[in-house]
């Protein structure tokens, strides 16, 4: 099976032909990789009618239940969902965790959906390096709107804000003192809040919670950017869910003027990125393999050069043979 | 004040001496780099007899008021203490908000310990770059015991591990489904396993979560490896931090025979880790400026090639430029 007739058959929907493609672009090989390449060209133009969404919170706060019943909404709705899950313990154990589980079953068990756990991939490559190649694969084959689920705090959210038209938050109450810490990044960055759990007991902190963040989200907004929401739900008992989509169909409206631009301007980032980790990898390859790079791992392991001394002097003398080339062949 | 001077004041204790060599080690300004390497060597060798140990876990369980309390316990045992928190949410909000909390109080008022937040860095450095050389700031200056505080799950883990001799998990009851995930990563890296808030109405819950810990651990555990601990605290009632705190030591007694050779091994990662991030700086760099990548930008913008395939094509077309220098220059 060639690269061109695997882009065909992820056109017309096959989800053999979509898992297998997925498979392929995570693979950090050589060869996967020029494949992944022409089967990423093969598909082009990217779509620019779905819909991206990134679910992103602390562990805990039931985004995989809320992802559930939002996946049962869009399906109501008449359009087809694919869930990307970044699963942050596969590099440490090296096997995905979240696949283990039986996790959105509904979603998974569904003609009309696409679960996929995604590898948080290795540091040089840095977090989900791959999801948005799987992304625009769910999209060529007919997935009108994707979810992304990540875990955590920090970068990885900045990098995965960076591949959807819509940024969504979920937290939930008894989170402690470092979520509430959170809330200045928080204000830079997502479209959405939603404060899950708002049932049961729970149900009056939830409220709290989600005045809390209003407040902060309104003091933090900048001059004549549009106020952002803040939603309460409870994914067990599928309440708030059909307002959830509601508020992200209305970030996409918002968005839709300028939605091709975004995309646009959000791709030539990913090739950056995507350079960047290539040339870093090429490049760790190459000065592993030389004798300059072992004698000096030597000293350092001695401890007569310390590790940052060791680092800049080797990459000092590399520096200088970056240039780029002079006519570069722009046919490739 | 010159960098000789810098490291003759720190190795005297001076704490004002330390808290502007680690704002120097944190900035990422070339020149700042530079001086930090010649700080760095001559602080030389390393110290071997300190106690390095991560604390480490999901937000709300616990870590900061655990950190104060054995922070208590170790002063009473006569030795001075750091703490290094890596604050996650600095590199979205560009501010670090573990500095505006009142965290960790008794600990930074008594002159015995030392308490910092340090920033968790940007996407080029990887988590926590300059983690490591806090810490080794912090030992010159006569701290017996350095502890980094880590908040989330994955490949920060992994990078903090490997600059520490105990990594410590701290988990709380109610962390839901993908904390329970954690377990089969947790079996790989962690040194001590410890269950915070085993008070109250979460007693009894904490004492199952330990078992169940317990048996996971026993499970994953290697032929030949020593059986990991798992720990109940109740660190707002400063229960089982003296335990706690036998625990680490009997894991750093464990350790004394290979001590040094885990460390050096340890220098020589950090060494290459510095390397790889200081080539992606220069790379990145150098890529910006350069022509072809603006041109290959602009087919990317206009989606008519796919951002993997044109970082495939420049990463070829420079690979070859990439060569080792014939002669090394190791006097530097």
């Amino acid at each position: 099976l060639n690269d061109l007739e695997l882009a065909e058959r992820i056109r017309r929907g096959e989800r053999v032909a979509l898992a297998r493609a997925i498979t392929l672009v995570e693979s950090s090989r050589a060869e996967d990789r020029a494949r992944a390449a022409v089967l990423l060209d093969a598909l082009l133009p990217e779509r620019d009618d779905t819909t991206r969404v990134a679910i992103s919170g602390p562990p805990g706060a039931g985004k995989s239940t809320l992802i559930e019943a939002l996946g049962q909404e869009v399906m109501a709705r008449g359009q087809r969902i694919a869930v990307l899950a970044i699963d942050p313990t596969s590099s440490i154990s090296g096997g995905s965790i979240l696949g283990d589980k039986h996790r959105m079953t509904e979603l998974a068990a569904n003609e009309q959906a696409f679960v996929r756990p995604s590898p948080a991939g290795s540091t040089l490559g840095g977090i989900a390096r791959r999801t948005r190649e799987a992304m625009i694969l769910c999209e060529a084959a007919g997935f009108d709107v994707v979810i992304i689920e990540t875990v955590g705090v920090g970068q990885s959210e900045v990098t995965v804000k960076d591949m959807v038209d819509c940024f969504t938050l979920v937290l939930a109450p008894g989170g402690g003192d470092e979520i509430q810490g959170m809330k200045k990044g928080i204000v830079e960055i997502a479209d959405l809040v939603v404060v899950n759990k708002a049932d049961g007991s729970l149900e009056a902190d939830a409220t709290r919670l989600a005045h809390e963040y209003m407040a902060a989200m309104h003091i933090g907004r900048h001059e004549g950017e549009r106020e952002r929401n803040v939603l309460l739900t409870s994914a067990t008992e599928r309440r708030g869910v059909d307002a959830l989509w509601d508020a992200i169909d209305a970030v996409e409206a918002d968005l839709a003027p300028v939605r091709a631009e975004l995309r646009s301007e959000q791709r030539v980032r990913w090739f950056q990125r995507s350079l960047i980790a290539d040339l870093t990898e090429r490049i760790t390859a190459a000065i592993e393999g030389s004798a300059g790079f072992g004698q000096r791992a030597e000293r350092v392991r001695q401890g007569v050069e310390s590790p940052a001394a060791a680092a800049a002097a080797i990459a000092d003398q590399f520096t200088p043979t970056i240039e780029p080339p002079r006519s570069p062949d722009l046919s490739r």
